[in-house]
This record gives structure tokens, C-alpha cells and sequence, in this order.
């Protein structure tokens, strides 16, 4: 059978394949960091050269940041776009390292080999796992089961800024039939999943401005406008008794999760003691009477992310501060209108400030909530593939973060894309000691080659 | 009349007596900073040497930190024990100052001529006001009209470590009669007024630990205790809508001014559009139904002076913050007392602390108000000089303020103080291009020249 021969290479081939991913490690593209440029056009270099190994028509593509790759393999069966991303987070603080984070290695733990390094998880040994996979393909059958594109992302751990306009120029050459992105994990660490429900996010910051500067609160206190005060007096005031939201309209456009998806969450058994205990936590904090996993992943949150006022150094001072300010995110789902939102939040902020003080606010971005319709038959067809490689039924999962990356898929090429993983909890994303399991990198290549075999039908 | 003769001596030694002040400026006193060590030495050499000058039997003290100047001039009369402190703030910002901090000099302004330096008016200026006038009395009688010990301070700025204990020590030779400290102002920057109610300070510094570390506002939005939420609640409780303290027992000790005061207060005319004018500010914020001058001289605060939590820096971060802290202090009246009050108020703040939290406290300083008893004779016989020299019927006022020393005084020596001072609203304490108005230290002399003569009877 075709599937168990490349089955039988990625296999053969895993330690070679490492070797690649750990070539591809040792190049420092730190996007967000101007100093490291040189290093993301390295990194463009080397996949568009792999790329090219396997047959690919690869470009690196410049942009006013840094460069895009794209690769086209020609091939019978559905056209699918697969997207990674090769730059990489800052590694500070590097004295918290147990290694250079550059001289990446294969580790072995008591929980099994690790590849320990800057970006194994995220999101460069993801990406390798798809580019593997093609390669044991090609390797065993001198084609691929399906026309592919690559499409390589040297931005995402900066804000993405040359993306939408790079996807809007290029529509005509990255629209295909199916998108699969690798930028995800295992549900609790060991149950593949799809995610199809991804939260949106609202940023705002509130500055409340009371006196003119510093005041003594000897001199002051009692009788000056504290805007710490009344900042707190707003923070305070925007969940209820029952931890709901209590900005105006906020739930229009929350829905409750449709029957099926619930029963499934229920089947997932998710452990949130163990998910808080982790963190030092025992309660989930949200709505009264809602799951952790729905507190997480399908209702809408109110968080305060910073705040700040008057002196907050070592030990005192008894200074009545000039202002105060904070910054707050929702998480959004279903239908919520960011911009309605943003609007209806300002005008509440603004009937609680008294005539004293004044409030200005920053905005922090906005991006709606994402959801996957999972009635395309690939879905199914990945679902199946994950739950044989892993022996364990793969689940549709939510997502409580924002991956703006889906939603400007589902907007430019009409699709919905497929958000598919084998990072773990424990990965140490955007930390130090970051490390991918050698059993996600191996049985990640597995289940895109299972995935490309159910996909090319 | 013997008054007048030193009046009029006064006038004459005018500028003898500013370059005196000028020389004692030049020596950078500051007590917080220990590179200033020596500089304190000199400052309390120069006192001893001046007051030795005066006929007085001088000494410089030692203590662990700077040294105390302790000189005493027999006389006849009641004894008068006179406080004031040579040590000064540091500078920064240094380039906001119009000139060397510490090469000072009589500067012509638009509203008079003014001596700029560090320490001109806070409190080497005032400080020598007390001292010229008995230089003034001597030269022209020969000897001074009270027995008069002067206490010199040289840690007033840095939290006067040594002073309780160098009181203590030394109790019998620091007791008199009658205490004068002179280190507040006119009121209005124009009524000479004496002190008599010093607000005292509770203050404390909460700490709420949520998670172990600061989260993912994705990953665990929703589902996790956020700490910087816990706090704002407990902030936003500390007062009710009308703008009273909530903490239980608060008020206990805290009364309604007599009707002499609250007559005598009134017919200031505190004009609190201005006093909030200068800072940006129109409404008075606290109590409702109190007056400006009460809520900063008689009523008790509650202020948040600083708070923190989470990501605070320039753009955004989506992190669920670990802890979340605020500083809070009080400003107690009457006979509130502040560690009743830190009591209820940790019972309070703990009560409001979810279970997936931790709270920590932390003390930073708590001392009672103070309130002097003008029945004493001495307060009247100041008043009256105090109106003879200004021209305006002085007043007896409070002060929002903290100054230990008062309550010290009142507990070791037993007296009751009078804060009598001559420094105005835009003396620029602490803060660059600090001035001392030439009017302040000419008829501060005067005024002590007057002061002294009723007090010998």
C-alpha cells in the first residue's frame, strides 16, 4: 500500500529529518528585532532551497519587512495551500536557558527526546513536519498526491504587518481548495485536534487624567480627583456579581454552543484542575455556571492586561497621581462586532468619569472571532487521518487565543482553513528552553502524510 | 522700646544676613544620599560655629547617621526650645533648575526679589529666621530675652532615623517651656498662621498573587483568577458614593471641628477655586457636604498613591497578570487610631480576596494626628506678634500634612509646639529652582523678633 511505504520512510528517514530541522533552527530569525533581518533572508534561503529538493517552484518573495516564500509543486488531486512560519520569538532571557538556544539539540528527558532550541515548536519544527512529509512522498512515489503550494511567513511573531497586503497582491496564486496551517497543539498534550472556533480580540487602553501633575496627598488628599480612584471604580465595574460582562450589547451575538459540539466538549473529559493547577490555580473564574472549556474557548472575556498609577517603585510615596491608566482585552466569539463593541465600552468608561478628570483612549487592535464550518468533507478526512496516527479519536477543538492568520484565509480565499498541530502544553512557546517532543515531530510528519493520503481521495 | 531697636537692627543687617544664608546654602546638606556625608558634617560645623557666635555653648552630636546641633543661650524668661533641620532634598532633575542648586543667589522676580537655592525655604532659610532674630536682640542688648536652646536636625529629609532616640536620650536638656518649630508656611501664601492640627498617616501596600506566573490572556482568559481585577474591586470599595471611607470603624475618633474653629475657618475664605484651579482641578472630591479646607485639614482620606499589574509598557500584551499591587494611604484626624484602622483594613481587603488568591501586606509607616492645645498662653502671644508684623489677623490652622516631629515633641518633651513658618505655595519644595521669598525671610526675622518679645513677658 502506497501510505504504509511512506509510512515506512518517514521512519527510515526521522533521524536525517531532524538533522534538516536542526539546520533550519540554527539560523536566528528573530523578526521582531531589526538586528536579526539578515538572519529571517537566510532562513527564506534555506526553505526556498528545500523547496526546491522536493521539486518546488520556490520564490522568496520581498516585502518592506521581511520576505514571504512561496513554493508550487504541481500534482493530480485537490490544490491545498499549506502555511508555517519560519521567524521566531526573541530568546530573553537567555541566562534561563539551558543551552544556547541557536545550538539546538536532540535532548533526551524522562519524558522521552525532545528537541530542545529557539522556535522547535514554534513554529519551524511544525512546519518541517508538513515539508517531511511531502519530501518521504516524493521520495516513494517520485510525485505528490496533490498540487501543493507552500506559503512561509517570516512576520507572524511580529504582528504580520506585510501579510494582508501580500495575500490581496498574490490572491490569484494562493487561492486553492484547501488551507492547512500548523500552528497549533495536541488537546491536553495528546489528543489530536482541529481547531475550528478561535476567539476574537478587542484591545483598548483607558488613560484617566485628573490633576495637572503629581500632587502631595497631604496637601491634596481629600479634596483633588484621584484618577486611580476612579479607574478602579471602572475596572471594578465591568464584570457583575455573576461573572458576566456588563458592557452594554456586549452578549449580542454570543450564541450557545450548538448540542453537538457541547456533547463532544463532554466526551473531551477536559481535566481543568489539572489545566489551573498548573498555574498555581484551583476555580475557573468565569461566568457562573459555565465549563472551564467554555469559559476558555467559546465565551466572550474581559481582562485586565496592565495597569499603572502614580509611584510604583520601592517602598512609599504619598503622591496623589496625575493619572491612571490600563490596558483591556476581550477575547470575542461568535457574531460580536469589535468595532460595536470598542464604541459601546467607550461610552460606558466615559459616563463614569467624573467632570474632573478626562479619559483618552489607545486603540490595541480588533479582530473578530473565527469559526471553522466543518461540513467540508477535508474536515472529516483529516479527522479520520489524525485519530489513526495517534489511537485516540482526533476532536474539533476551540481555541481561546486569536490567530488572526485563519480569519484573513477565511476573508481572502473564501476557505476555511485547517488548524492542525503536535505542540504541547509544556513546549515553553515564547520561553526559555523552548522544545519540541521528538514524538511531535515524528508523528507529526505521519499524520500530514495520512492527511495527504485521505485528501488525494 | 527695646522691639523696635531690634526692628530696625533687623532691617539695617538685612543683607549681612541673606549672604549668611547664602553661605549656609552653598553646603550641600542632603541627608538621603551618603555621598553627602561630609557635606552634612560641615553644615552642622557651621551651625555650632553661628550659634557661638551668638553667645551660645554649642555642640555637634553625633548619631549613626548625620549629627544633631545643640546650642544653648542662658537668659531670663521662660525657656524656648527652637527646631528647625539643615539637611535639604536631592536636585533631580538637575537640568530643570535655572541655576547651580547649590550656588545660590538673591534673584529679582516679577512679585519681588527671591533667594534661590536648594534649602532657601525647606529649611535653612527658615531656620536662620529664628536665628537672626536673636542675633538682631543680642547685638542690640547684649543678651537674649528668654533662655533659649536651638535643635538643629540633619535627617528631617531621610525619615529622621536618629531623632526619637537622640530625644529620648537627651530629654532633660531638650525640655522647656515652650517648643517652636518652624517649617510650614503662610497660609494663602499671605496669612501668618500657626499649625495646630496635624493630620497623621496609615500606610500600606497590598499584594494579590493570582496565577504562578503571568499567562497567556488566550490561553486562559476567562477561566483564571485575574489578580489586577481582585484589586480594583477592593479599590473601588474604599468609598462609598457619597465619598466616605468604608473600612469598619473607620470614623471612631474622628469629630466634628468645635464652632470656634469651624467659625475661624470659615472666615479665611479659602478660596478652593483656586487652590484646585492651580493644579488643573475644579471640585472639591471628597466627602459630600464638607468643605475644601475641612477635607484637606480635619477629615480623613483614603488615597491610592500607586498601583501596578501587568504589562505596562508602550503598545499592548495580552498577559493575564500573576499579581497585582496597589500602595494606599490614609491621612487620620482626632484620635483615629492607625493601627485599629491597618487592622479592620487588612480584615477588610482579606474578606474581598478570592480563594484562588493570596494577599500580602505591607507596612510602610503609621502615626497619629496631632492636635495642639491653644490654651496654652504662648499660642495668643504669637498670634498677636504674628498679626502685628503681617498686618493680617493671623490664624490658627491645620495642615493635610504629616510632621512627626510635632507628635514627638508632644510625647517626649510633653509641650505642645508651635509651627509657626513663613514659606509660600510656590516655594517649589523638593522640586527645581526652589526659592525662599525675601519678604518670608525678612519679616520671618521680624516676626520672630515680635514673637519673642511677648513670650518674655
Amino acid at each position: 500500500m502506497s501510505l504504509d511505504s511512506v509510512l515506512a520512510r518517514i521512519d527510515a528517514d526521522i533521524e536525517k529529518s531532524t538533522d534538516r530541522l536542526l539546520d533550519l533552527l540554527r539560523i536566528r530569525s528573530i523578526s521582531t528585532d531589526p538586528a536579526y533581518a539578515e538572519d529571517c533572508q537566510k532562513a527564506a534561503d534555506w526553505l526556498v532551497r528545500d523547496l526546491e529538493l522536493l521539486g518546488a517552484v520556490a520564490t522568496k518573495r520581498q516585502t518592506p519587512y521581511h520576505p514571504m516564500v512561496v513554493g508550487h509543486v504541481d500534482g493530480a488531486g485537490p490544490h491545498i495551500l499549506f502555511y508555517g512560519h519560519y521567524d521566531v520569538q526573541p530568546v530573553d532571557p537567555i541566562e534561563l536557558w539551558n543551552r544556547d538556544p541557536f545550538d539546538p539539540a536532540v535532548e533526551q528527558t524522562p519524558k522521552g527526546p525532545v528537541i530542545r532550541g529557539r522556535g522547535s515548536s514554534d513554529d519551524k519544527g511544525q512546519l518541517m513536519t508538513f515539508v517531511e512529509a511531502c519530501r518521504a512522498w516524493k521520495a516513494v512515489h517520485g510525485t505528490l498526491p496533490c498540487k501543493i503550494t507552500f506559503f512561509f511567513e517570516g512576520e507572524e511573531e511580529s504582528g504580520s504587518p506585510s501579510l494582508i497586503p501580500f495575500m490581496k497582491e498574490n490572491a490569484a496564486e494562493l487561492t486553492s481548495d484547501i488551507v492547512l496551517i500548523c500552528d497549533t497543539g495536541l488537546f491536553e498534550s495528546k489528543t489530536p485536534a482541529i481547531v475550528t472556533m478561535l476567539r476574537g480580540l478587542l484591545g483598548e487602553e483607558i488613560k484617566i487624567t485628573g490633576p495637572n501633575k503629581d500632587l502631595h496627598s497631604g496637601m491634596y488628599g481629600g479634596a483633588a480627583m484621584n484618577p486611580a480612584r476612579v479607574l478602579s471604580k471602572i475596572l471594578a465595574s465591568l464584570h457583575d456579581d455573576q461573572g458576566r460582562i456588563t458592557v452594554p450589547n456586549f452578549y449580542d451575538g454570543v450564541h450557545e454552543l450548538p448540542d453537538a459540539v457541547a456533547d463532544q466538549w463532554r466526551d473531551l473529559n477536559f481535566d481543568h484542575a489539572a489545566f489551573l493547577g498548573d498555574v498555581g490555580l484551583a476555580d475557573p473564574a468565569g461566568e457562573v455556571g459555565r465549563s472551564a472549556l467554555e469559559m476558555i474557548w467559546s465565551r466572550p472575556t474581559c481582562e485586565i492586561n496592565g495597569m499603572t498609577s502614580g509611584y510604583t517603585g520601592e517602598g512609599f510615596k504619598t503622591v496623589l497621581p496625575s493619572y491612571a491608566s490600563a490596558k483591556v482585552s476581550f477575547r470575542l466569539v461568535g457574531e460580536q462586532d469589535p468595532f460595536k463593541i470598542r464604541e459601546d465600552f467607550r461610552a460606558m468608561v466615559r459616563a463614569m468619569v467624573p467632570a474632573d478628570c478626562q479619559v483618552e483612549f489607545l486603540e490595541h487592535g480588533t479582530g473578530p472571532a473565527s469559526h471553522m464550518s466543518i461540513d467540508a468533507p477535508e474536515f472529516e478526512a483529516a479527522r479520520q487521518a489524525l485519530s489513526e496516527e495517534w489511537d485516540i479519536p482526533a476532536a474539533f477543538i476551540g481555541c481561546g487565543g486569536s490567530i488572526p492568520i485563519a480569519g484573513y484565509f477565511q476573508e481572502i480565499t473564501g476557505r476555511d482553513p485547517l488548524l492542525i498541530g503536535f505542540g504541547k502544553d509544556d513546549d515553553q512557546l515564547h520561553s526559555p528552553n523552548e522544545k519540541y517532543d521528538m514524538e511531535s515531530f515524528h508523528k507529526g510528519i505521519r499524520s500530514w502524510a495520512r492527511i495527504l493520503d485521505k485528501l488525494a481521495g
